[in-house]
């Protein structure tokens, strides 16, 4: 099979050996498959993947037809259209996915759109209701917003019934924002603009301040995105005087056992959403697995809304 | 009546009006009344009460038997022992407290210790289950173990199964500490001694490094004192890592309303462990109010292991 592969901290489409599918994987024929900020990370050679995946094929996230099941896959068949979020190794033509971690593909949803699903809708219900416990008339704040997790966030906050504002640094996308239900600034303007219940951070820590500053009495911050730096000056005593909460995670060091835990819930409360489209998948540029340099060198530019998508030759 | 009055930034005993009781209030004479951090930090001048409470007389808690009841009061009458965390002025002879904020005395517990148990106690159980969501088994780690909500928590945390380490700058309060099931350490030997699934701060930023360190996956920092000082630069990377969290609190800026819910549930999970003797008020030094300047003097110095609390002259 071909596969995305990396070398000298780039990416060349190569033929590799195909995984073979064991205890209960899937081995599926991958349609699309999205691309995030670790991808990036791990070809420049920082954030390797979990042990028990290969390091030189990157990819967190796929949709396709499986075509082959391991002897203790229970739930999914051969041709059988699932998505889901593995561990690595993605970004190819077949690909592991465990049966447990899997979920269905409404027949209405585009295969070729969704693999741009999985990791960014997961990252932001995680975030927003596992993590951040955000719930109906609450204030959320989402710094950028631009971004898949970003989008994700604003539709399923809205549709939870909390009142969205969301930050970019670009203008560009305010109409497209709007459009999905928030109140849009310019993160330099998010003081004087709450409280807010719940503030979303996947910029970096230059919003920390303004983020306590503007936080309600029993607030959550949640940090999923450090790109712009990590690092500011803490004071305890804004923690105890707002009696908030500063957290943060990642996905992909969880177990499997985590991670179908949150599959599950996927299933169960969020794709209903995308099957009835009050949710959808913003594909901002696609590219063919022949195309991964480009694809890669159009991730690291700015001014982007939505995801970025590897398409398999087979997509229709 | 008399009372503790704050005068240029030291206290003394002077003859002042008796409070009235309005709604629901309780007029209790008070029999014991506890010293708290935030006393001192009042007599300076910082931390006033909250708006309705006068601003001249310290004292967050207190123990006694009720006097006079306000019209709306439903739940105690005259003759009956309470106790409870009042917004101030609970180093008097007489102080009001709401009647759905106070708490049973149980019959057992003499009153004139018991003015040391609701600030201690209810602030260690809001941090540590409420807050902390501390369980069965978990590991916690208590700093500023030897002051009263430190010896609160280890009691509290001990009888919830937790397993449990304290630290103390000195070791003069070893044996006492790991007389209530703590293993005890100085606090610069905590590297190492981890994970902890919950630490609870009671002594300011410094420890916050070794704190993240030691922290286990999904573990969680409860920040309820920062006397020794609360800034430290923070990597959110370490909190992404970790999948933790970082929350503080102050019990004194809730409202009345969030007082009677914790006094409630205190009632029904924390009460029944001191009617039992499960749990117990340590008392390190007691004060008559006519010793009020000796008793604030003894509260400066390092070296408690437990209350300082104030008794009334007619203390049996």
């Amino acid at each position: 099979m071909k596969a995305v592969v990396i070398s000298d901290n780039n990416v060349e489409l190569k033929e590799v050996e195909a995984p073979i599918p064991f205890g209960d994987d899937l081995l599926v024929e991958v349609k699309s498959a999205g691309m995030n900020a670790a991808d990036l990370l791990q070809v420049k050679g920082f954030y390797p993947p979990p042990p028990g995946y290969r390091e030189d094929i990157p990819g967190l996230e796929l949709a396709g037809t499986v075509v082959e099941v391991g002897p203790r896959a229970k739930r999914f068949r051969v041709g059988d259209r699932v998505m889901g979020i593995v561990g690595g190794a993605a970004q190819a033509e077949l690909a592991l996915i465990s049966d447990a971690v899997a979920m269905r593909v409404p027949e209405n949803i585009d295969i070729g759109l969704a693999g741009g699903f999985p990791e960014a809708f997961t990252t932001a219900y995680d975030a927003l209701f596992l993590q951040g416990a955000l719930t109906i008339g609450e204030r959320l704040c989402v710094h950028g917003a631009a971004g898949g997790v970003g989008l994700a966030a604003i539709q399923l906050a809205v549709n939870a019934g909390a009142r969205v504002t969301a930050t970019s640094r670009t203008t560009q996308h305010k109409e497209e924002l709007e459009s999905l239900g928030a109140k849009v600034l310019h993160p330099d303007e998010m003081l004087g603009s709450g409280p807010y219940d719940v503030v979303l951070e996947l910029v970096g820590a230059a919003n920390m301040d303004a983020n306590l500053k503007e936080l309600a009495q029993g607030g959550r911050i949640v940090v999923i995105g450090v790109g712009a730096g990590s690092r500011f000056e803490l004071d305890l005593r804004s923690v105890m005087a707002k009696r908030c909460r500063i957290m943060g995670s990642t996905l992909r060091a969880r177990s499997t056992e985590e991670k179908a835990y949150l599959a599950a819930k996927m299933e169960n409360q969020v794709i209903p959403l995308l099957e009835s489209e009050a949710i959808r998948i913003h594909e901002f540029m696609s590219f063919p697995f022949s195309q991964a340099k480009e694809a890669y060198e159009a991730f690291t530019r700015s001014g982007k809304l939505g995801k970025l998508i590897f398409f398999s030759s087979s997509r229709p």
